[in-house]
């Protein structure tokens, strides 16, 4: 197999309402089966999900979790409220309303004007479809979309893409049944083809500077579906990382009250 | 940016001793720049990290964990002899030797022989490097090589290609006090290049019965280096994941012990 794999140059600054499917048809040839990635930054700038950080009012739990992570207790409060579950408090890695588990819900404030943040999109699945559908409308090309974010790992380092939304193309693809070059059934193979896809893309892309938030990808024969990312998201009962996280939460926590009670009790009695 | 990648046609079984820098440059042609991907399974044949499952014993421990697993003790034993820390097990995550966190350390039982088992090689930097030298031993270009493995993710379901050793790339770009479109300073943004690279690779090579083992990413600027994978790798102090996986395992041990000695403690009473 064979793909070539490219950034898109010449986007321009984008705002509120700006048509991204047309920006970058108007910028590249686009072809039947190509992959387009956007990065989510975008597509959260089109569709207005940037927000003032001074427009909202933060709570306690906000104003705590801002001191343990040196941030602004405004930021933290937007990440509370795009999030269903805290897994972590220090880095502050939550499961977002949309499924998926990241630092901060995945809200930016780099790359956008001071003050502001950007959410992710609200529905990274319909964003990819609509990007799809109007690709479609505006060349008549049947491509694949993804929206990509950059996550960090457990036990490694660093970060790399990931797909928040996708259409078109299957976010996994089950190998389970197949035979090896040996002819033996493998045990567990699913492949997470749309984030091998980002992780592509985004190495192409860059993260800070680059200004480069397009990438095709070209002659990669992948599996067609609409299912979206959120088969991708693992459930709470088959994830064991996130209830071994939760659970040492509640220990942590039970722990400080606990030292703070006796902190106070040694206190009352001086 | 514009990158190619392709897998390398023709690539035969391998077996130990063969020279697996010659097999590909005798495949392809290689360019000065290139990133040379080989799926860790060929190395370690090439290498020959190959074993027969018979000839090991299984510990008390390896038929614990096989049972619970539905596997072979004398496979589990491998498992356990290449590993220094459990992290969960059933499935059983471990931290391997060579330092990197997966399933059953990575120990390949498909694309082998029946009644063979292969591990990964031994030291996955050095045979990076040695590729890489050897590849430009041959045709006097000086490439990058990847060794890749696939890997699950906490959180997200499907596997990934992941780089479990490397030469003259970096696995990670740091870009903590680079600035963004709008000036900003970015807070936290290092970039786990080679994992991406790996993926990107992963997509292309597949994992069942497509027999396409190496592949070759063109056009990509990355940061040469020698530092090899191992920084990529999260030290126990700061990886908060690692951490609570393993006290969920101390604590689900001793509630295992407890209900034990309950449980016996309520026979001998009956």
């Amino acid at each position: 197999m064979k793909i070539t794999a490219y950034t898109v140059d010449n986007i321009p600054m984008i705002k509120e309402g700006d048509d991204l499917a047309a920006i970058v048809t108007g910028s590249t040839e686009i072809e039947d089966g190509d992959i387009v990635a956007f990065a989510s930054t975008i597509v959260s700038k089109a569709e207005g999900s940037r927000y003032l950080l001074s427009d909202i009012t933060p709570s306690d739990k906000a104003f705590e979790l801002a001191e343990l992570n040196n941030e602004d207790p405004k930021f933290i409060q937007y990440v509370l409220n795009s999030s269903t579950k805290i897994l972590m408090k220090h880095p502050l890695l939550v499961q977002t309303v949309w499924g998926n588990v990241c630092i901060n819900a995945g809200i930016d404030r780099s790359n956008t004007e001071t003050g502001y943040i950007l959410l992710l999109p609200e529905d990274s699945d319909r964003s990819a479809r609509e990007l799809r559908d109007r690709i479609f409308e505006i060349t008549g090309k049947k491509v694949a979309v993804i929206i990509t974010d950059t996550n960090g790992r457990s036990f490694r380092n660093g970060q790399i893409g990931v797909t928040v939304g996708c259409a078109g193309i299957a976010g996994l693809i089950d190998k389970r049944g197949d035979v090896d070059l040996f002819g033996h059934t493998l045990k567990i193979t699913i492949q997470a083809i749309t984030d091998e896809v980002a992780a592509c893309a985004n190495m192409l892309m860059g993260e800070s500077n680059e200004g480069t938030p397009v990438a095709i990808i070209r002659g990669f024969k992948y599996p067609v579906s609409d299912e979206g990312i959120r088969s991708t998201f693992r459930t709470d009962d088959e994830d064991i990382v996130k209830r071994a996280l939760i659970e040492k939460l509640e220990r942590d926590e039970k722990a400080l009250l606990t030292d703070r009670a006796q902190t106070k009790k040694l206190t009352t009695n001086d």
